[in-house]
């Protein structure tokens, strides 16, 4: 197993300005697990309800996703319902029912903890951190987390002790500003760094994302696309692809960490152009590839 | 002469969640002007009223910006106020004070009608129409616009007749959705092509500007900056800087537009430094070249 994926299986009822898709599969593990599996052999760990389809089991085993680490719980599946503005960086949650997730332990099958690589997706701190104490010997642990944590006097103390154990952060501006208490990103950026993550990625949506290393600063534009039909999932395509990408490379530097931020951009440029994962797991190789030569024409210039 | 800008000077009132700073030396003619003196002989064609201070006058020709076109009139100069929000794209205009403005005819000294490139500032497009029609020759006309010429049945008529006479736009990304009418910037884009120019430029503020010439799209990043002063004259030192650049190239090609995108985005990036015209009119070449590199290593990736 070269990365583990941490996160939620979900149905997600969805309304963009371009149109309604109801009880799609969704889920940051989902996610994750499809955008990274075009670099590496990835295991998910999440819990699926007793509604589950299994075509949905089929579409992630045939993409070589390892579903060993699913809990199969007897409740129904998380089920989230969310409805975006026209400007897309904005969404209103209409109902998020967790049913299985609150029995969700998060509990690794003994390959999963050889693995050099992890993401933990956004949920509770305290699953995050029970993932990381099972892991032997990580390389590479990135993690996501959100204002429902951040903001808590509950579940900030868990959050800390998670961040200083991890090596990647990948949060979006708002969270960034709430994490550090920096309006200004190249500060917040240089808060979040004291807490633990050497590397900050932070998510703009529709504006790209930036990666804040010391001393280096990156940034990757997202991919202008004529339609965005759901931005949901965008920024696990994202983090699947940036670390699927590092566990095919022998070192992680500047240059790979770049390479990565392309890649990660290139796979969530394509899970917006479709409703729930229909893009981002009938991509083949030559799509990636193509799709990064595309951010390459896009950013370069100069001799 | 190598570029003519015309635009206003002006003396502007600003407050931001950095401080305040009030009737300090602005207007979009001035930041033109400064930005694009790094590169070439710049004329600039405004108005100036009875308050306007030597030392203003000084500074401009100090570096080498030439006054010919500017006429100096009786009343007060332009007088503009706001105030920025937290989210410095965002701002309130507390007062506009046209003042001289009103007597202004933007008629073009014999000088600088030979010359080959124009930049036509955010100001009435009947004004705008009347400097292209007074240019011998020119090579590329470059134009601003904003939201009140835009949606007004009274101005629109003569901006699309001067949509029509150029070569580039400068607009930010509400200004280009008003003006297209499509939300999606790449199809706002291609809708604006319609109109005239060949190459499109959106600007995002503190999310960076994309190019949209035929075929071509190319996005350039804001400098990531820890404080950002006065946003004000961000724009106009953008289009400054491209339009500078653009004269001391022998073809215009997308190489050399991808490059004054980045030379516009440097000189925008010392504006937002400080307040009023204070960062931009005491750089050294050197400056310039240092943040192109540093654009560089921004945007950089791969092999």
């Amino acid at each position: 197993m070269d990365l583990v994926a941490i996160g939620t299986i979900g149905y997600d009822s969805i309304e963009t300005p371009t149109g309604k898709a109801d009880k799609q599969l969704g889920g940051t593990a989902v996610y994750l697990c499809l955008a990274a599996s075009y670099f590496c052999k990835v295991g998910m760990v999440a819990a699926s309800g007793k509604d589950f389809l299994q075509e949905h089991l089929d579409l992630l085993t045939g993409k070589g996703v390892d579903l060993e680490g699913v809990q199969h719980l007897a409740g129904d599946t998380f089920h989230w319902g969310a409805k975006y503005h026209q400007d897309l960086n904005v969404r209103d949650t209409l109902f998020t029912h967790l049913n299985v997730l609150l029995d969700f332990t998060a509990d690794l099958p003994p390959a999963y903890r050889e693995a050099p690589f992890y993401f933990l997706g956004n949920i509770d701190p305290a699953l995050q951190m029970h993932v990381i104490e099972q892991a032997k010997n990580p390389v590479f642990i990135g993690m996501d987390t959100m204002n429902y944590w951040i903001n808590s006097e509950k579940y900030r103390p868990n959050l800390m002790r998670v961040l200083e154990k991890t090596q990647g952060i990948f949060v979006n501006d708002e969270e960034a500003r709430d994490l550090s208490g920096e309006y200004n990103l190249v500060k917040a950026a240089n808060e979040i760094r004291k807490m633990g993550p050497e590397h900050i990625v932070i998510k703009k949506g529709e504006h790209g994302a930036m990666l804040f290393s010391e001393g280096d600063i990156f940034y990757a534009p997202a991919f202008p696309l004529e339609v965005v039909h759901d931005p949901t999932g965008a920024g696990d395509s994202f983090a699947g692809g940036f670390m699927g990408y590092l566990t095919t490379q022998k070192r992680i530097n500047n240059k790979v960490l770049r390479e990565a931020m392309i890649y990660g951009s290139a796979l969530a440029s394509y899970t917006v152009e479709d409703y729930s994962v229909n893009r981002v797991a009938s991509l083949e190789n030559q799509h990636v590839d193509k799709r990064y030569q595309e951010f390459s024409n896009l950013m370069s210039f100069g001799k």
